[in-house]
């Protein structure tokens, strides 16, 4: 029997967004591992093992995976959204580079996702419609110093701005570090979305000029987008919408 | 009868990349708007009128949705990939806020989808698995003193790179000038992916050290990544592995 490791993106929680080439690899697998909120959106069937584990194990789930696939079992690693923003593709490579060599010449693919920057994004308009960056605000992996300087010099682009993880348990005070940045280097009337659980039944979306955000309006379900300093906003009943134009007059 | 308009990503090209709330959506439409290659990938059926149209009528076409959303018609707009990245949603949302006041109180939504940046992503490996910043090099719509800008920003932020649209067959000078910047700020060694016609029976990819690469690899079917410094190339048989880590080390 000959094993595989697919990696897929199940979308930001909606499962009208998880795509069909997605649900045909969890239809064909035997196993499937993931962060245990993430393996409890796959139905379960017989022939199929779910292996949940906790967060902040993602190398360790990555070997499990690969030794599994060596030894013949069809394995569907998930994450949210895209699997290769922020997510397990990453860290399955980084397992197979620094792993036992015959890993290199397993079957992997990674299957995109709806990432949950574009879902954010669509729910509200087109506020990532130009240039932009996305950073991770989490200074688990990487020191502060980096993510400050990244936002430094995306302000100074103009970019508009997509952060992922703004604000963890942990370490609360990230976020309100990221924004006294961005209250630094930006106009004060740059919108700010703050999207929580987007596409789900709990979705809740605030949106404000930057000089109002607070570090309290994210936590670690909030997708936050900063628009550029030509970001527009369509004031109507309800919720505006906000866009970025295509356009740069010169 | 109510009208609406709901702007869709039909993902970089492969079917089984179109997500089923995409799906529903063209299956309730009476007028399916958009450019010619993109219209053609929406089966014909009784009931549904098929508005194609050229390149460059972005705002005509927008107009052309909305009058008919107002007048009572089902709308979709389809973009390739997502249609908030570089595609139809902000054409839309200018032509609402520039036209009609009325436009302002339609039922507008947007419907993401795969964006060839994650697709190509995807089909190496994770080169966006870290902080990334992603760009469109057309400079139809902007000036190339911004690119050019943002390119130098962008690389001394060390994100990995997504570009749309580097290269037209009327202004093809605009890569070649991009890449010049890249050679002069980025290391030689990091990689540059050049996906073509990403996730169709046609889809190349070619994978060179930034050293090596030259204007010709892209055209306008191009999606094209630049690693960051961090970036990872795991060798083996066949195309290799491409990853960024999520890890920095301070």
């Amino acid at each position: 029997m000959t094993g595989w490791v697919t990696i897929v993106g199940l979308g930001p929680g909606n499962e009208d967004m998880v795509t069909p080439e997605v649900r045909a690899a969890l239809a064909e697998a035997t196993d499937v591992v993931g962060y245990i909120p993430y393996v409890a959106r796959v139905t379960p069937r017989k022939g199929l093992t779910l292996h949940a584990s906790d967060n902040r194990v993602e190398i360790d789930r990555s070997k499990h995976a690969l030794g599994m696939a060596q030894s013949g079992r069809k394995v569907v690693v998930v994450s949210s959204g895209d699997p290769g923003v922020f997510a397990m593709a990453a860290a399955v490579l980084e397992a197979v580079e620094h792993g036992d060599v015959t890993w290199r010449n397993l079957d992997i693919r990674v299957l995109p996702g709806i990432t949950a920057m574009l879902a954010c994004a669509a729910a509200v308009g087109a506020p990532l419609g130009h240039d932009f960056c996305t950073i991770n605000l989490s200074d688990n992996l990487k020191p502060w110093s980096l993510i400050e300087k990244r936002l430094r010099l995306a302000a100074e682009a103009d970019f508009a701005m997509a952060f992922y993880n703004p604000r963890s348990k942990s370490r609360p005070e990230g976020f309100a570090k990221a924004l006294d940045v961005l209250k630094e280097v930006c106009t004060p009337q740059q919108p700010i979305i703050f999207g929580r659980a987007i596409s789900t039944p709990e979705q809740s979306i605030k949106v404000v000029p930057l000089k109002d955000a607070t570090p309290d309006m994210a936590d670690m379900r909030t997708m936050v987008i900063v628009g550029s300093s030509a970001t527009r906003i369509i004031e109507r009943e309800g919720m505006p919408l906000i866009y970025t134009p295509r356009s740069v007059v010169s």
